[in-house]
């Protein structure tokens, strides 16, 4: 007579513990299961799962208890005290475990072997394994059994098989390249990195999603080392950051052995269909299946794009129904009377709280009180919450809303952005657990009252339903690489009004996954001015990681251009410099702007790694050169890097470059205090990141300065809109600028994502189509569903 | 020694077979494998796959060829001819395959049973039991092993397991029944019915996309008995169509023991948070879990909404360029040279030829023929297509788009769409495969020429692009009830200006999988005068396919508002009319509305069930009288149903009856011939339908109609967008009236989804939100992830 019982709280995930109890029904060998769960979950769950037959009583029986997690304790002292049976233990560990068993005290009894208490608070680790812990018991091994199963909730070695390469010549297109290769299927991906199925929300064969639960079991593993993948200012054509990414965990994993995760950002849909085609990376060094990365991929743009019109349709209409109401019909809508009785949710609460109003009783609120409950009084020409589409719809950017009669004339004049510039997405990227997304979005200002106060997403009670929206979303994506080895895809903001960085989340999991040993590797959006600077002071701020390399991406190409080669344009042909050997403009730019973005990454205690993406245009004296002088400049390695035209054998240098850096001590700072006035660190970055004299704030800027001063927005970080062409905000100025001063024209504030950003210049949020669109090509052949025409 | 064949097409999913291909590669009975792929695919692919000591090569060999359907002919041909081995043959079965291996002829030749060629044209059927076929092999027993295989391949009878019940009173929340119920992995619910792996697309735990291949695979299996769930006309409150649907395959499936299927639409994310809250059926007939069918599901209306709002990014943006552009600069930026090639692409190819130009040289185009090709020429007055958000956003009814200077002054007046709203849905909804979408998509009509001739999405070049969007939306979503039986969920057009029926393909896939004695219980919108008129005459006339009986839902409440009862509406308290008894009341209703919709069905020739959905305060002698009027009018069968309360078991009186119905033959007929000028197919509805004296077509109307027909679109079917409140045009007139000429406002044409309709009043297309709309309340709790607030 074997038996089982196995007590739950509210938190765990049921579904996953009863499925594995339906085997336990049919098992001849169990002759009871004992189910505890919280009395909400106590239903058709416990009825189904369990055989009238194999339902057990514990009254008087004196059982042994296994696990337990401090928020667990509520629910197992519950069971404790009603039953009367044993005293709890609540922390505990595979070694003191054995002990106990060994020789029971605190309460803990061990007397026939025949109940075994499985309880775990959070997350659906438990019952993977129940059945072959069963196994176990029946073996009469408890011990062993136990110790097992905990190990198997340990950190897992990888046993990646890496997919092998064999590069053409020349090189065909991206999506030749993607489609040719054969992805491993994702959930074998994830058990060969270690992920428990229950990690796994598998989306088709080639993408799944990873919860957020992997955390908490992989808490107490020690962190891999973190690489960030910066460029120098870029030409106009890019450099191929991304390309480097991709190449360099080919190599590490795929050539080196080691251990290591690509983090990178989804591409917004609109350019893919406008001008840009795909963003997977290219040439031997992508994420396949390219056309699965560039399309909807698992719908996180698709879930903030819902997200952000919500808040937008809820302050229209808020506006409407405040313009046409009076403040005792508001509040009676607002507070309705269901079933006689009148009571304010939970966001409603809230709300009241942050108006100092200390009542829960409708009725009990003064006319005064209820005025302000039921007044956002939202000022239409402060409303700062643009719509969004993740399309490039440049007739969008700005329009009239509310013309139709139903709308009583209440038109205003507002804009749509393309999705990714949504601050839900900033949100997204920034948020290291539900929780902290959660209030983000309900920290978001979306406009301000006509006596000046700033209105949230609360306050229009919406921030709740926005959570719901994005729940799935906030779970990174795993895809992987030409090679086989793991990228998380996850978060793209921009990286002019946002700080253009993938997600926290997706860089903690994958550092927990490579071990201790293991790299991550990430992107920083335009040249290391910009993104390397936010990565460091607003990301790892917001993370608490700390980064232990910088790649900084250079091209011959690029450095020629800042060396004073002719100027270079998207369409039109390179000059002749760029195509043939000039080793003078070459250490130009070495001199100038590589000089400076390799100071720029010391400024934070990070050592740099200088990766030459090589084109075959460049001669091997250029390369020498380069290598020669960013070592001079500083650089702690610099190495050439063939991954377009390789893979990651292309890149084993900048791979064994990589893990030399990072095997030194790492000193890393932040640039600046966020206790300094706004205006200072605005300040210090323009002097000490891009070399300004000084900065000019317009009256303007300064009037919205003080204005979040006085909010208490000061120390949020700033996060500077401004060109990536240049260190200046001056495009045409490349190298390494000096002597100018940086005009700051207006300051906003992204109050959720959590950072204010001052505008150097004018920022398109809303690209267009050109006219022979991407969309002429693209096409699916309707028998194969093979696609065409993404690059 | 023993050696595999594998040959496939270009038309294979050749990541599945590979993924196999890999276990043979460790596999030590294997010595060889050849495998022959299009040139296109032989590639890394190939490389990965084998190692090289099992790289085989068949020259000179004898081998046995197994399968071969026609669209694998050419491949196999080629391969033959190259090699010179052996004949083809392309059309077999497993009895003439048997024939054959026993007695060779024909040219294949099975010499010494070393070399099997496995191939298939289309899927990827096959490789799934290539394996345990190898084993087959091993043992020496070919024939056997390949009928086995193919058995594989068939009809496979159904192992479902159905969740229990214990229903609980008072019945609690929606959200609370879904969450106390644990959905079996849906993985697990598709084996159970029959599906093979490969034409599974799992998304997370509960919900996966189901692939069309299985229509090919299941060709030759019967089709299950069709049935229609419709409505007598609502009260506003709704009578419950959705829950009768789902309690009757509950019934059918968990209570009955016959296979069953539910086909419903999949709801708008927006009434979600404004005042409708879930659409997921309710009490105890859910689909299960109800927050995922209510938020995101798996994408479709997302890609839609993508969709739809590139084809409107590109309409202004060509407006734009054509506007600004000569012919000459036009034509070079849409035929761009490269390389030193100027080519137009197929898409580009394919308006020529509408435009009866039959060239493909770029240089040879008359400048004539290069301003006809390069202007579309829209007028602005006359662009119909709008743009669509998924988000209840009043606003967006009309706007002023174009007015940042960027656009030139190019302003227009238009307006949003909520998504459901898209012809694109209509389209999702009506095709029978993805090339027949590819086609409606590209025949959309987006709006008319300065000159009159209309413009479609394939003449703005995007209809490809259109398709790559829609490649997994086409793919209908498996789900579950309450009770563990499967549901597709998959498209949701609207009732009035589309069609209001759920997909065509989710139809056609869950009658092959139901099998010959099985259900397809779907829904129409609205009432029968409508959804059941719309179901027959448009999406029977689509898919071929034919119903078998109608359900006619009916509630207590609806007849007595039908029997001169006063007037319901949401929000305000019934009045005692409808809590109390009152058999005239009921009765008048039976003779009106019940009577007419119940002739409408039959005026199709199918036989109807009338359903009554009890309610608490419905009494014995009302259900009686509505039983016994009902068949009186010429119902097949009359029963209450009590699912709400009791799930599946208060619906097996409905099953039953539902049961018989469509054991008897259906004399289905169309309502009008698709060859009748439109104004008659109008009329037909209105007078047989609807009981109109006749129609009053506006002059605005006759003005559309005539121009219908002069661009050759008369022939398509009439879609009626009326009330649904009345079987007139009259919302307050309830019953059965007569004496009334119904009005033709206005009409207009969904060219791609392929229907004209008519307005009768106006339709709004774009709800909005309430003062407290219902995202006050819906919440998710951080640590549990449990959703509140959905009801």
């Amino acid at each position: 007579m074997l038996r089982l019982v196995i007590i739950f709280n509210a938190e765990i995930n049921v579904d996953h513990i009863l499925e594995e109890l339906l085997k336990l029904n049919d098992d001849p060998r169990v002759h009871g299961v004992y189910l505890h769960l919280p009395p909400a979950a106590l239903t058709n769950r416990v009825l189904n799962s369990l055989k009238p037959e194999k339902d057990d009583s514990l009254e008087g029986k004196t059982v042994l208890l296994v696990g337990g997690e401090s928020p667990f304790r509520l629910v197992l002292q519950c069971l404790i005290e009603r039953r009367g049976m044993v005293t709890a233990k609540s922390h505990w560990d595979s070694k003191s475990l054995e002990r106990e068993v060994r020789c029971p005290h605190n309460g803990i009894q061990l007397t026939e072997h025949r109940y075994i208490f499985l309880h775990r608070a959070v997350g659906s680790l438990v019952l993977s394994s129940l059945h072959s812990l069963f196994s176990f018991i029946v073996r009469q091994n408890v011990v062993r059994s136990c110790t097992r199963w905990l190990q198997e909730q340990q950190y897992k070695p990888w046993r990646l098989r890496s997919l092998k390469l064999q590069p053409l010549t020349p090189v065909p297109s991206d999506l030749q390249i993607s489609r040719a290769q054969t992805a491993k299927p994702v959930n074998h991906l994830a058990e060969e990195i270690g992920l428990l199925p229950e990690e796994l929300e598998v989306y088709g064969r080639s993408k799944a999603k990873v919860r957020l639960s992997l955390l908490e079991r992989l808490n107490s593993q020690p962190d891999g080392k973190y690489v960030l993948v910066a460029g120098v200012t870029p030409t106009p054509l890019g450099e191929g950051k991304s390309t480097v990414t991709i190449g360099l965990v080919q190599a590490l994993s795929a050539h080196l052995n080691l251990n290591s995760f690509a983090c990178l950002r989804q591409p917004s849909q609109g350019p893919t269909f406008g001008i840009k085609g795909g963003a997977a990376g290219g040439g031997y060094a992508q994420v396949i299946p390219m056309e699965e990365f560039n399309l909807h991929l698992t719908g996180d743009i698709h879930a903030i794009t819902a997200a952000n019109n919500l808040v937008a349709a809820a302050i229209d209409a808020r506006m409407l129904h405040e313009a046409t109401q009076s403040d005792k019909a508001l509040f009676s809508r607002l507070v309705p009377s269901v079933n006689g009785v009148r009571r304010f949710s939970p966001i409603q609460i809230s709300r009241l709280r942050r108006l100092g109003i200390i009542k829960s009783d409708p009725s009990s609120l003064s006319p005064e009180e209820v005025n302000s409950f039921v007044r956002l009084d939202l000022d239409p020409e402060k409303i700062t919450w643009h719509r969004v589409v993740d399309t490039n719809d440049r007739f969008l950017r700005k329009i009239t809303i509310g013309q139709a009669s139903t709308e009583k004339g209440l038109t205003r004049e507002t804009g749509f952005d393309i999705a990714v510039a949504s601050e839900i997405m900033a949100i997204l990227a920034l948020a290291d657990s539900m929780e902290d997304m959660k209030s983000r979005l309900g920290r978001m200002v979306v406009g301000t009252s006509r006596s000046g106060t700033p209105v949230t997403a609360e306050d229009l009670g919406v921030s709740g339903a926005l959570a719901v929206l994005m729940k799935d979303a906030i779970k990174p994506t795993l895809m992987q690489t030409l090679e086989g080895t793991p990228v998380f895809v996850h978060a793209g903001p921009f990286a002019n009004i946002a700080h253009g960085n993938s997600s926290v989340l997706a860089d903690k999991l994958a550092l927990k996954l490579v071990g201790e040993d293991g790299f991550v590797v990430t992107e920083a959006g335009f040249g290391a001015d910009i993104g390397m600077e936010k990565f460091f002071n607003i990301k790892c701020r917001a993370s608490g990681l700390r980064p232990n390399a910088v790649v900084l991406v250079a091209t011959i190409r690029a450095l020629k251009m800042h060396g004073g080669g002719p100027s270079v344009s998207a369409g039109a042909p390179l000059p002749t410099e760029y195509i043939s050997e000039n080793l003078n403009l070459v250490s130009g730019g070495c001199q100038s702007n590589l000089k400076k973005q390799i100071q720029n990454a010391q400024q934070f205690g990070v050592p740099v790694v200088v990766a030459i993406n090589v084109f075959r245009t460049d001669t091997p004296a250029e390369i020498d050169l380069v290598c020669q002088l960013a070592k001079e400049c500083g650089a702690f390695d610099a190495v050439p890097c063939h991954h377009w035209m390789q893979g990651g054998r292309g890149a084993v240098e900048l791979a064994q470059a990589v893990k030399e850096a990072t095997s030194k001590p790492s000193y890393f700072q932040f640039l600046y205090d966020l206790q300094m006035p706004i205006v200072e660190k605005i300040r210090t970055i323009a002097k000490r990141i891009y070399g300004a004299d000084d900065i000019d704030v317009s009256a303007e800027a300064q009037r919205k300065i003080d204005y979040y001063h006085e909010q208490g927005y000061s120390t949020l970080p700033i996060c500077m809109a401004k060109t990536h062409l240049s260190l200046s905000h001056l495009p045409e100025r490349k190298g390494a600028p000096t002597g100018f001063v940086l005009p700051i024209r207006d300051v906003r504030a992204s109050v959720g994502a959590g950072f204010i950003y001052p505008l150097v210049g004018t920022m398109s949020t809303m690209p267009g189509l050109p006219t022979r669109a991407c969309f002429y090509d693209i096409d699916i052949d309707p028998i194969t569903e093979e696609i065409s025409g993404l690059f």
